[in-house]
């Protein structure tokens, strides 16, 4: 058993190896069958299939397999193949039945983790809001008048709602963190290239990779351990060059943005959020450091307001008819802006990036991470239906730009608004100290002493 | 003193020490002086003013400076800042007066070095043939009617001619590797971003990288020794990720082109060449593998069918007018192609890229380097001046693909066609394997064994 596989079995321990896998399965399904109306779901497994795999699963670990996720239940975002299971990419026109699962989601079937379904999300992934499908609009678990945030919004909410452990998601300009936000759970954006994209519905392959929303960090780290690794299938796959098992001292410095470049458009309680956040980390060991936000404020404007429009455009239109496929008219309406852009553009935007990068980097010199808020505030449904671009591009404010600028991200949960909906707080670090960045997170998260590989339902209604 | 330094002084223990770095200097601009035929200069320093320099550097060494290049004479390419000498790019229109010297030349002088002067370009560093400057045309040491290569035309030619010991040049498809084979001399292409940018007139700066012109492999190492290094005010500088200093084993594989993808456009000899240099190797215990050379082939397809000509014209640009601001007819209709992209092509493009990428790397896990031939053919001057746009692209056929693949390269001299002009052969690896192809190439280069620091003069009409 290797160091990795062994941390795993230690969580295993730590809820009780004895626990029935087949008690978790059954109340994964009850609550998926009780609660439709959360919409998090396009496509779940047959229950008696399920139930059947985890008998198997037991026998073979009986037998002495090592299956160190034994049993667990899981969700996919369904831009992720599932062998067996349709991928829509929330565009129904578009669905097709994969004849491969994603390498990610190989490995987790490998380890004993159990697929129950695909989840929901913004459609083909463009999108922070939950709001864009057409298999239904997610809301938060804390607020149904508030979005879920997305695009993997599906997957955050079965893991909120307690349906599954957790759930694969994946993140191109804040996807994978935005949603974990709002619905107050753990949500680990790995180094792009350190987890295989292999099996994605790709959306910016440059920038686009697998996340994980789970219930600690602890859970994540677990996870990342089994889903990792260079696929030399996978054209974005990078060899990890840097040690990614490096933690962080016990006295840390993080960057903390100036209360000049925080941005709550017209929500102020959040801002008092982020400035209590960063107190506590201070009383943690923590030395903050004020930085300079505006190479992180510029690089992710060009997320949607550059060229990069025009990688998700080419990507897409390779795969359906923009026009005529199927797609909802706000991805329809994002994807039209990529045609203004020449091949010049986009080359002088790369090297503006290269630059912007450069600037980040050496700012990150200095610091074990930075910290910003997961979102600038929480939107209903409503306001989100009412004015989906401009609101849409202002969620992305704290999270677009770590991709492009080649960051890993933790997004752990913070603390409510007077209104009841769940912040979340973003870690950020340079390309490869994702297990740094665990470290830290599991330090600074309220719940982070917690490992429990459970179901957890967040909800106000139906507590677990 | 440090290791790298330790080997620099080898080398210089190796030609006595003793010797004075004066009588070098004098010898050179003696040549200098009596071959303004050879065009290989655009800027030359006053003699008196490097003879002075070198006279200060011999203070400070007799002083216990540790100056490991001491004395020793180069040139730098016409798109590499030195301060003091105008920078023209072979554009007299666009020459200016750089407050800083690059980084490369800043190392090279903080170690004794002496620069003579700004040698000959092909314009903005646009071209593989040495024939595209008004300064004049750039011949092969060997035989004035053969082009001398490009685009670091004149950095190979005052190396192969004995004005310099070394020059700097600069590589995006080949420019440092064609000049070096037609003069039968080293060149040293790095990885990207192992030798900082900073101070270079940019191409296409997310594959242009700095290179050497030197007379043995030994001497390229020490002088790479001297320039490498992560330098946080580049954009396009990267940290040296895994170990650059591995050697290669005494057995080792080689990749091989087959029969059926070499181009000789005509001149069937250089294949027989090639033949031969594989059998050599052979012979030197290595094993060679014939290779699928069609990702190769294809990658280098894209730098000028594709889009990456809209990453030169962007750069072009943005420092100086295309159409009226004095350049070459030939330099503007290869940029005038660059109109044609989109930013969806350039991105769809870049996928390609990736998937090339990883086949490539898929091919070199096997090997310790691929071997191929430098360039396919040579072309006389008068055949470059009646076809310059096709002839070019032929030129590019064995190096195009290196940077746009991420592939380090040592171009070595192999052996002369029956007309005497010298042809070479291109070492290629992965990134990062720099030392490892160094010292391949230095068991595997005629010379190799040979570690100078001295000016040899490669003309049939003037030998030293």
């Amino acid at each position: 058993m290797n160091q990795l596989n062994a941390r795993v079995e230690t969580l295993l321990d730590s809820v009780g190896s004895s626990s029935d896998p087949l008690k978790a399965i059954e109340m994964a399904y009850q609550r998926i069958e009780r609660e439709p109306h959360r919409n998090c779901w396009i496509h779940v497994r047959p229950h008696e299939e399920a139930r059947e795999e985890c008998r198997r699963l037991m026998v073979r670990a009986r037998a002495g397999e090592n299956l160190p996720l034994l049993g667990i239940p899981f969700g996919v975002k369904d831009n992720i193949d599932v062998q067996g299971m349709p991928t829509t990419a929330a565009c129904p026109a578009f669905s097709y039945m994969p004849s491969r699962s994603a390498k990610s989601v190989e490995r987790l079937i490998a380890a004993g983790a159990i697929c129950l379904g695909k989840t929901n999300l913004d459609q083909f992934a463009t999108g922070l809001s939950g709001a864009r499908s057409p298999y239904g609009s997610c809301a938060s678990v804390a607020d149904a008048r508030y979005i879920s945030g997305g695009s993997s919004s599906g997957s955050a909410v079965a893991v909120a709602a307690g349906h599954v452990v957790f759930a694969l998601g994946t993140d191109t300009g804040g996807s994978g963190r935005i949603p974990a936000g709002f619905n107050e759970v753990v949500g680990i954006k790995p180094t792009i290239g350190l987890v295989s994209s292999r099996g994605l519905v790709p959306n910016c392959p440059t920038i686009d990779c697998v996340s994980i929303f789970c219930n600690t960090v602890m859970d994540g780290e677990a996870i990342l351990d089994v889903i990792e690794g260079f696929d030399p299938e996978d054209p974005y796959s990078r060899p990890a060059t840097h040690s990614t098992a490096a933690g962080c001292g016990k006295a840390f410095q993080f960057g903390r943005i100036a209360s000049a470049d925080i941005e709550c458009f017209g929500m102020d309680e959040c801002a008092e959020l982020y400035e209590r956040a960063c107190m506590r980390f201070s009383r943690l060991g923590g030395k903050a450091v004020e930085i300079n936000f505006a190479p992180f404020k510029q690089a992710g404007e060009l997320m949607f307001s550059g060229p990069w429009v025009a990688e998700r455009r080419s990507v897409i239109a390779a795969l359906t008819d923009v026009e005529n496929g199927g797609l909802l008219d706000v991805t329809k309406t994002v994807l039209r802006s990529a045609s203004s852009y020449s091949a010049m553009d986009a080359f002088a935007a790369i090297h503006r990036l290269y630059r912007l990068r450069r600037a980040a980097q050496n700012i990150f010199a200095d610091l074990d991470a930075l910290v910003v808020p997961t979102a600038p505030r929480p939107f209903t449904l409503d306001d989100m239906h009412r004015d989906p671009v401009t609101l849409n591009n202002r969620l992305g404010y704290y999270s677009y730009f770590a991709n492009l600028l080649d960051l890993c991200a933790v997004a752990i949960p913070d603390a409510r608004l007077s209104n009841g909906m769940p912040m979340g707080l973003t870690l950020l670090a340079p390309a490869w100290c994702d297990r740094k960045l665990i470290d830290l997170a599991r330090r600074l998260d309220p719940d982070g002493g917690g490992a429990a590989f459970e179901l957890r339902s967040r909800t106000p209604e139906n507590e677990s």
